[in-house]
């Protein structure tokens, strides 16, 4: 293989077809993120649509403004934003409340039109949070479910799945390992064995194209502060497919999910299309934010996104080889770039001192347990410059031992 | 009587100790706003708040600002503002989700301590999003509750406390009549029944002083758009009292209510403070507006806000009906301001077009169904000559017949 050069790399983003969406982020100088897989950088017309809500349309409109503005169609008319990204219908898309209370909806719905069936299948290496939203909907029913949480490869799921389950709940993307499960076959075998599906887009939304609605996907949900880039904790999205919408129920029964809210019924009758996955009152400030997040998406080809995600990491695989070989990193991603989503995972014994160190010299990764580095890598607004960049500030630091200093060791939080 | 005049109120005004802190708030030109028990008005330092948020925190820091800026803990440290608002003790309230997901939490937690009793008790003209929620609720179990929602006076409730009483659930103040419920004397009576108690403080929050923790309340839980003015749709809080936190248990169990969100376990380990009640992860961008609103509060008594209240709602009543005698409007409020809310509803047969003829004129309220006209009364940044401008308004609206037209009878959304 020869031996990749800084100007091989600046090359590359002379080439890059997206190269001119990195002036549509604000990214800190001195900075190379990262962590868009956690948290998403700011658009730079967040801030202008911030201010235009606070100033104009909560400020001077008031109340007014849920109709003027149509704050009160926002789930909606971002979830229709969304669907272009995941495949899916306009109606079948709502961004709403946390993605962990989505998980709970959509679980329960499914649950619902599965009745008969008492086995749930996912993953232990699941993100928690999606196996703690089970548990919890488990706890609520005398009659529990089984919860088969699978060891083995997620792809390999298969064998598992039988008369008895009801629901296969698994995440597209893995986040630990960035494995890439192949929604189209597990959906149809699941399909055929008669259980729904249910899969949390959080890691691959923005990243990769997806095919939900013609696949036939029952469930999906996912998280906008990631790849999306909706500000942080910003509102998840839930994803019904337009067969499913109308019979189906979920349990988080609140006025804006009525069939005529503002009637003020004292009995719930569910809206007939998606809005009936609405709960309470969702802040409309938490959703300029993600609007101004999926604007930068409109122009955007999907293939095109994932095209680059693949060339970065490749580079990023064969730069640690080529620069960072001796020092022991371990890859824990796939090797086959068919199999990994957009972001990269290296396992190695001193992995949190190393990260730590990357982030005090402004290279920010993240850190999971309990010895795994993990680099997100995005496409809109990375370039093939930063990942030399990086590598090379990693080789410093193994090369120097500076990892290996006391104040790299101070656990912090990350999500 | 005697009569009053303009220059009574402008007196009034003058005397006011909280006039200051209208200055707090941006209140657009010529619009009187008595809608802040449904969306309140911009505090200045929002918008501040928010572009430092943007700026430097999301901006510049990035995934770092969990850490740094104490992201992390927004959700217990803005409890702790609300806190003194609700005599609740540090560490008893936090803010999370909206209204309805926390009343589901709440409810659901208060049903597992009381698991031998099937009666939950509300009222049938509770906010109907109270009601669906416990619909939804008691749909997801197979043993279903007996849900008895009375008619009568909500303070004769007593009498359908009983020993099959789980969870008695009411609100402070009636969304529609203003009427107030008596937290003390109907928790006294549920306890000594054996019953627990959940209290919705949306309309009473930030207008009336409380006293949750040494009355022994339960749980509660409340809205920061209204009276907090923490922006549109802004998530709600809770409330458990203290000898209960360690012990209970809610199903909606995502991983920020983990003992240890960040080792990321399998198995769901609730936090064994109030932090189990949080779910997903939280918009930091809705809690930075609801800090500003609650940063108003700093050195307010409550005691003076609810005096104020009380005033401002005895010159409207009275100027009413003085001005407006003639024109037909029925108090629906009760007539004793120890049993009225801050805001103030009258029956009309033509409340629609009139509220609707009123907001042209710049004199916000609301129309609830099916005749009633609902002023909120908000003493934080009304005047005494707001009351008199608004009711002369009406006046001349009614003396004009303005409101009998055409334009004023299309609906609109309200919250």
């Amino acid at each position: 293989m020869k031996t990749l050069k800084l100007q091989d790399l600046k090359n590359l983003d002379n080439q890059d077809p997206l190269s001119a969406y990195r002036e549509e982020f604000y990214l800190p100088k001195n900075i190379i993120y990262f962590d868009g897989n956690s948290l998403g950088p700011v658009p730079n017309k967040t801030k202008e649509n911030l201010n235009k809500t606070i100033n104009e349309e909560w400020g001077n409109d008031l109340i007014n403004s849920w109709n003027k503005a149509n704050w009160i169609n926002l789930p909606q008319a971002l979830g229709n934003k969304i669907a272009p990204l995941i495949g899916a219908m306009a109606g079948e898309v709502i961004v709403v409340d946390s993605t962990s209370i989505n998980l709970f909806k959509v679980v329960s719905a499914a649950l619902r039109l599965n009745d008969n069936r008492k086995k749930i299948l996912s993953e232990l290496t699941n993100f928690p949070s999606d196996l703690y939203i089970l548990e919890g909907l488990n706890g609520m029913s005398d009659n529990q479910y089984e919860c088969v949480l699978i060891e083995e490869d997620v792809n390999d799921i298969e064998k598992y799945i039988d008369s008895s389950t009801a629901v296969v709940m698994l995440s597209h993307i893995n986040y630990k390992t960035g494995r890439i499960s192949d929604i189209k076959k597990i959906t149809k075998y699941a399909h055929k064995k008669g259980a729904l599906v249910v899969w949390d887009l959080s890691h691959s939304v923005g990243v990769m194209s997806m095919d939900l609605h013609n696949i036939g996907v029952d469930f999906a949900v996912g998280c906008t502060y990631k790849h999306l880039n909706g500000g942080p904790g910003a509102p998840g999205f839930l994803y019904v497919h337009s067969d499913l919408v109308e019979k189906v129920t979920q349990p988080l029964s609140g006025w804006l999910g009525h069939i005529d809210p503002f009637a003020f019924d004292s009995k719930y009758i569910p809206a007939s299309n998606i809005n009936k996955f609405i709960c309470g009152t969702p802040s409309i400030l938490a959703y300029k934010a993600i609007e101004s997040g999926l604007d930068v998406f409109d122009e955007i080809s999907m293939e095109q996104v994932r095209e680059k995600s693949i060339h970065l990491s490749e580079v990023f695989i064969e730069l640690i080889q080529q620069e960072c070989g001796e020092f022991g990193f371990e890859l824990f991603s796939p090797n086959d770039a068919k199999h990994r989503g957009s972001q990269i995972s290296y396992k190695h014994e001193n992995a949190y001192p190393i990260m730590q160190s990357l982030i005090s010299r402004g290279v920010i990764g993240d850190y999971r347990e309990p010895n795994i580095l993990r680099f997100g890598i995005s496409p809109l607004y990375m370039r093939y410059e930063d990942i030399w960049s990086a590598i090379i500030c990693l080789k410093n630091i193994m090369q120097s031992n500076e990892w290996n200093s006391s104040n790299f060791k101070v656990r912090n939080y990350v999500t």
